[in-house]
C-alpha cells in the first residue's frame, strides 16, 4: 500500500470523474476542479445531448471499477453503419462480427453518473465553477478563481492531474518549460449539431441500432441514437468553398442545399433552421505533446495530452484506456518515485496516442468519402472473408481499434500492411464470388501463411 | 505608391532591421521595437560573436537594398566542408563549384551593420529595451514594458510585422484564436558555443576558408572562423546518454572526452574548460505554424513563423528571403488590401518554410554522422560528376539550397529523386572511376534524359 497522497485533478469531465473512483479506490483523497459549474443541477447545451461511442476500451474501464452493466443501461448498441445516399437509398455495413457493436451513450448523461457514482466516496470531493488561472509545477500551486463569487483560492496538492481537455491549463504551463514538444492542428472542417427528433408515435424515426452516416466526398453528416427516441446528427462541413457553412448564408441556401443533397433526412429535421443558426460551428483539433509530466507533481491524461478528432469515436476510450493502463502500473508501483512512474506511463502511452490520433483523421476521409464507393464496399466485405478464414492473423482495423485491446500503434502498423495485401488482392476481385478463385486464395497463402507478415500480436512483447 | 503607413515592428534582430529598410524605401513609417538594450551600446554574449553562414539567398536579399557589397568586406568565404576524424586527420569537400562559397559573418556585426545603415533614415525609429507584454490582435495595440525604467506604454500602429523570433509574443496572441495551427518541436540535442582563438602569431590556427567538422556519428562539432583569427565553435550533443552533456560533470570528464574524440582540436582550445562549464546550454527549436497573419493588421516574419535548426545554415538566409519575396509582392500591390497581400504571401512561403524546416533536420544526420563515411564522400563526388556532365537536369540538393533561389519546397522534392537515382547509381560504383563504365552512363542516361525525372525548374509556374 503506497503512501495516502492529496491529489487534486483539474477537470471533472468524463476522465477526470473516472479517474477520481480508481484513485479513491487506491486510498489516496481527490479533489476535482472543474470550470464550469455543476452540470446536474444546470441544463447545458439547451438540454441538448452530445452522443459518443463507447468501444471495448471504454467499457473495460468502466468495467475495471464495477459500473460498466449500470452504463450499459442507458446506452444503445450501434450493429453498423448505414449509409444513406443521395436518393435516399440505404446501405449497410457491420462493424465486426455478430454481435459486435459500439454503443451510443449522451455525454452528459455518463458524465452525471460518473459524478453520482463517485461524490458520496468520503475521499472524493468535487468543486465546481473552479476556474484555474495559473499553474506554477515547480511548487504544484493552482490558483483558482470562483468563477460565481469572484473569489480566489490556493491549492497546493502532492499529486496533479491535469484532465482538464483540449485546452489544458496544466498543459499550458508545461508548454512554457524548455524543451517542451507541442503540436495544435485544425481541419479545414468545423461541425454542428442538429437533430432529428422522435417519431411522432414515439421510437426512433429511422433504425435504432445503427450509426447513420451521409457521406458526399469532401463533406457529411453523422447520426447517433438518444434513449428518448431522437438521433443527435452532426454535419462535418468545410469553412469555406462551394459547399461550406461560409456559403450557407441564410434559410433558403439552407433549405436548398439539404433538399438537394439529405433529401431522406431533410423532412425528419423539423427543428434544422434554428438547429443550424443557433447552433456554434465547433473546430476539430489535433493536439499532440510531449513530455505529459512534470518531475513527480504533474500528469496529463486524456484529451490535455491527447486530443484527437472525433472520427474514430475513441478520444473518451482512449482517454478511459490512459486510466486502464495507469491502474496497471500503480499495481506493482511501490509508491516511491512517482516521477519514474509518470514517465514510464508517458512513454507507454506516447506511440498509442499518436497513433490513434492519426487513424481518426485516416477514418474522417474514409466515413465522409469512401463509405460510399462500391469497390470500397467490396473490399470491406473482402476482408470480412479474409478475417473468417484466417482469424489468428487477420483482425480488420476498424475491429482491432474498437474491439480490442491491442495497442493502437500495433493497429496502425498492422492497417498498414492489410492495406498492401488488399491492394494486390482487390486486383483480383470484380464481385464477392471471386474471393474463392484460386490465385486470391494462393496470394492469400503466400502473404499470410508463407510469409507470416501479419503475426499475431505478443502480449509478452511488453506493450499492453 | 500606396498610402503611407505607421508600421511597428517587433524585434530589431536581422530579419527586422532589414525589413525596416525595404518598408521605408517605399515611403512607409517605421518603428522598430526591441526587447534588449541596444547591442552597439552593450556588450552581449561576453563579446563573444555567434556566427551564421550568409549564402546566396541573403546575399540578394541585401543586394535588393544595395548593402550587399559593404556586408561581403566583413564575411569570410568557406568554399568546402572541413572534416577531422579521430585521428585528425583531415577530408575536404567542396560545396558546390569553383568560387561558391558560404560566407561567415558574425550576427551581432551584422544586426549593427543593418542598424547603423537603417537608423539615419528620417522614417526609420528603433525603441530599445522595450517588452511586448500583450498584443491585442483585433485592435493592433500593442503594450510595451521599458525594461529600463519601468514605465509602460501603448501603441496602435496601421500595420505590424512580428520579426520577434523564435518565441514570438505576436505568434504568441495569433496562437490564442481559433484554428490557429501550431507546432513546436525540440531535439534531444543542445548546443554549446566554444572557442579556437587566434594563433599566438596571428592568424587563424587552422584552414580559413573552411567550415570545419569534427563528425562524430551521433553528436558532432563545428567551426566557423571569425574576422580577427578565431573560430566560434559549436558542440553538438545529446542532453542525455552515455555521451552527452549529462555524462560531462567535471573538469576531468571534459578533458578526457575532448583528448579521444576531438584530439586535434584540444591543443588549440585554451579556453575550453572556462567556456565549456560558464557558456549556457542552447536548445535547438523547429517552430512551424499557419496561417501567419491576422486580417489586414498583422504578419509574422522570420523565425516568428518558421524557426528551423542551424544545420543547413539557412535560418537568417530563410527570413531575408521572406523579405525579398514580400518586396516582389509589393510591387505589384495596389495599396489596398493588405490582408489579401498578407493571405497571399503566407500561402507562398509556408510550403518552402516548412521544407527548409525538414531539410535542415535532414542535413543534421548528414553532417554529424554521414560525412565520415567514405561511401556517402564518394557519392558526393559522383553527384558532381554527374552535375558537370548534366548541368541542366541535375544541381545537388545542397547547391539548390544554398547557391540558387529555387524554392526550398522544389528542391526537397527534387532532392528526394535525386536520392532515389542516387541508390541506383551506386549500386554500381566502387571507385570514381567506374562513373565511365557503361551501365552507368546508360542508367544515367534513362534516368535523366528518356525519363526525364528532374524537369528543369519551370519559374513561370509561378512559385518563386
Amino acid at each position: 500500500m503506497t503512501e495516502k497522497k492529496n491529489i487534486a485533478i483539474m477537470g471533472a469531465g468524463l476522465v477526470g470523474s473516472l479517474l477520481s473512483l480508481y484513485l479513491a479506490k487506491r486510498g489516496h483523497k481527490v479533489d476535482l476542479y472543474e470550470r464550469r459549474p455543476d452540470l446536474r443541477k444546470n441544463v447545458i447545451d439547451g438540454g441538448r445531448s452530445i452522443n459518443l461511442a463507447l468501444s471495448d476500451r471504454g467499457w473495460r474501464a468502466l468495467k475495471g471499477i464495477g459500473i460498466e452493466e449500470e452504463v450499459r443501461k442507458v446506452s444503445i448498441p450501434m450493429y453498423g453503419r448505414m449509409m444513406h445516399d443521395e436518393q435516399g437509398k440505404l446501405t449497410y455495413q457491420p462493424y465486426g462480427k455478430e454481435g459486435q457493436a459500439i454503443y451510443s451513450v449522451s455525454r452528459g448523461g455518463l458524465n452525471m453518473a460518473l459524478m453520482n457514482l463517485s461524490e458520496p466516496n468520503n475521499d472524493i470531493t468535487y468543486h465546481f465553477s473552479r476556474q484555474a488561472t495559473d499553474v506554477n509545477l515547480r511548487t504544484n500551486e493552482v490558483q483558482l478563481r470562483n468563477t460565481e463569487t469572484g473569489s480566489t483560492e490556493t491549492i497546493q496538492p502532492d499529486l496533479l492531474f491535469g484532465a482538464d481537455g483540449a485546452f489544458s491549463v496544466v498543459r499550458g504551463a508545461m508548454q512554457r518549460t524548455e524543451r517542451f514538444d507541442y503540436q495544435q492542428s485544425y481541419l479545414e472542417y468545423g461541425y454542428k449539431e442538429l437533430t432529428i427528433p422522435a417519431a411522432a408515435g414515439g421510437g426512433w424515426a429511422i433504425e435504432k441500432n445503427a450509426l447513420h452516416i451521409w457521406p458526399r466526398g469532401n463533406y457529411m453528416m453523422i447520426a447517433l441514437p438518444n434513449l428518448d427516441g431522437s438521433f443527435t446528427c452532426t454535419l462535418f462541413f468545410p469553412y469555406e468553398g462551394e459547399r461550406s457553412f461560409a456559403a450557407i448564408q441564410n434559410e433558403q441556401d439552407l433549405l436548398g442545399f439539404f433538399r438537394e443533397v439529405f433529401p431522406d433526412a431533410l423532412p425528419l429535421m423539423p427543428e434544422l433552421v434554428q438547429d443550424y443558426f443557433e447552433h456554434p460551428v465547433g473546430s476539430l483539433v489535433t493536439v499532440k505533446c510531449f513530455p505529459w509530466s512534470y518531475e513527480d507533481k504533474s500528469l496529463l491524461i486524456g484529451d490535455a495530452s491527447h486530443a484527437v478528432v472525433p472520427f474514430y469515436g475513441q478520444g473518451m476510450n482512449a482517454g478511459f484506456e490512459d486510466i486502464t493502463v495507469l491502474d496497471q502500473m500503480l499495481d506493482s508501483f511501490d509508491g516511491e518515485n512517482w516521477g519514474q512512474l509518470f514517465e514510464a506511463f508517458e512513454r507507454r502511452r506516447k506511440p498509442n496516442a499518436d497513433a490513434i490520433a492519426d487513424l481518426a483523421v485516416l477514418n474522417f476521409i474514409e466515413m465522409r468519402d469512401k463509405v460510399a464507393d462500391p469497390r470500397f464496399l467490396l473490399r470491406k466485405k473482402i476482408e470480412g472473408k479474409i478475417s473468417e478464414q484466417y482469424p489468428d492473423k487477420w483482425i480488420p482495423l476498424y475491429s482491432m481499434v474498437t474491439f480490442t485491446d491491442l495497442p493502437y500503434s500495433y493497429a496502425l502498423e498492422t492497417g498498414r500492411q492489410q492495406d498492401k495485401i488488399m491492394k494486390k488482392v482487390m486486383k483480383h476481385i470484380k464481385s464477392i464470388e471471386d474471393y474463392d478463385k484460386p490465385e486470391v486464395q494462393k496470394l492469400l497463402e503466400k502473404q499470410l501463411v508463407t510469409k507470416e507478415k501479419l503475426k499475431k500480436y505478443d502480449k509478452s512483447a511488453g506493450l499492453e
